[in-house]
């Protein structure tokens, strides 16, 4: 489990921690994997729904497979992280909400009738948990790198075939390098992102 | 700003606090919903679009524009709470990017010819931000009420008319009640959320 004592502030997690592009050779244990999971599975979502499902690609064969299906300035990133993680939305959540929303007896029926609310609501709340899983990472300690830049298409069908599940976003995870994270780029001012009413 | 000795921890802002359905009459000050902000700014985004655009509803003027376009159950929750955040994404973030991606000087003409791409990458960043966004509330010690049940049309139409932003999510912001919030319905187990590769 984590070291209390070095346990990252709540505040540190947006302000100290950024992207890491190039990770040191320090491996990621199944035991951090399993206390990251226990956190970002907290994260709220619409009707309990869940639908973010993540793999962790750990393995040399799974890194050759995952590799050439990510924009090639992102390779090398992937190939220095010692876990990469594939965050896909399962489409088919709702055959799990009966056991994750009791309270409403009909909610699988009334979806698996709504093929296009259901993958809408998929990627939706599957987006919302990627976010917080990011944070998540950095709340034990880790590194996170995530990027867009990825065949998604290309990674269900390597990966995901005769699934239920679509690709969204690939996750380098790891400790960073020294110099593995550039300059944070500027952020929005308050008066461009916020109004008040 | 934030009382360092009682400052949440990184794990606290998963495990111990979970969605505020009613909210004390305790008021969020202008120097928490800053600090937020500045926590929330630094969400990792794709080109760091970061395309999110946040309404802090707290008149009661605002309320009366907002509460009908809720889904009735919702309602009551909001009203109760001291701020009700509309989260938008703003599908001509690229206006930005000059700023925001100073390394990539043609980003923005790119995504200028691209409505689709555009609108798409607006929704799923600012999806993605609103995950890390929840977690920022709890960060700066409030809670959280995300609400799924909108009509995000009618948002779009009373708030945002003759813009380009899309309302996706509203979250309730405030001190949770005594009994405000259910008991945390089951979350999925590791082995079926998770894979390994």
């Amino acid at each position: 489990m984590i070291d209390t004592e070095n346990q990252p502030t709540a505040e540190g997690i947006f302000t100290e921690r950024h992207t890491a592009y190039r990770f040191t050779t320090e491996s990621v244990t199944d035991t951090e994997l399993a206390h990251l999971y226990e956190l970002a599975k907290f994260t709220p979502t619409a009707m309990n729904s869940q639908p973010l499902r993540i793999t962790f690609v750990r393995t040399e064969a799974g890194k050759q497979r995952l590799l050439p299906l990510l924009s090639e300035g992102n390779r090398a990133k992937a190939e220095s992280a010692p876990v990469v993680a594939i965050l896909a939305a399962d489409t088919d959540f709702h055959e799990h909400l009966p056991e994750l929303l009791p309270q409403s007896p009909n909610a699988r029926d009334g979806l698996a009738a709504d093929t296009d609310r259901r993958a809408q609501m998929a990627l939706n709340n599957a987006w919302l948990q990627s976010g917080a899983f990011i944070m998540a990472v950095r709340a034990v300690g880790l590194d996170a790198g995530p990027m867009g830049g990825i065949n998604a298409a290309g990674i269900d069908a390597e990966f995901f075939a005769g699934t239920s599940l679509k690709t969204i976003l690939v996750v380098n995870i790891g400790h960073v390098a020294d110099n593995g994270s550039f300059p944070r780029n500027p952020r929005l001012s308050f008066g461009d992102a916020v109004s008040l009413a």
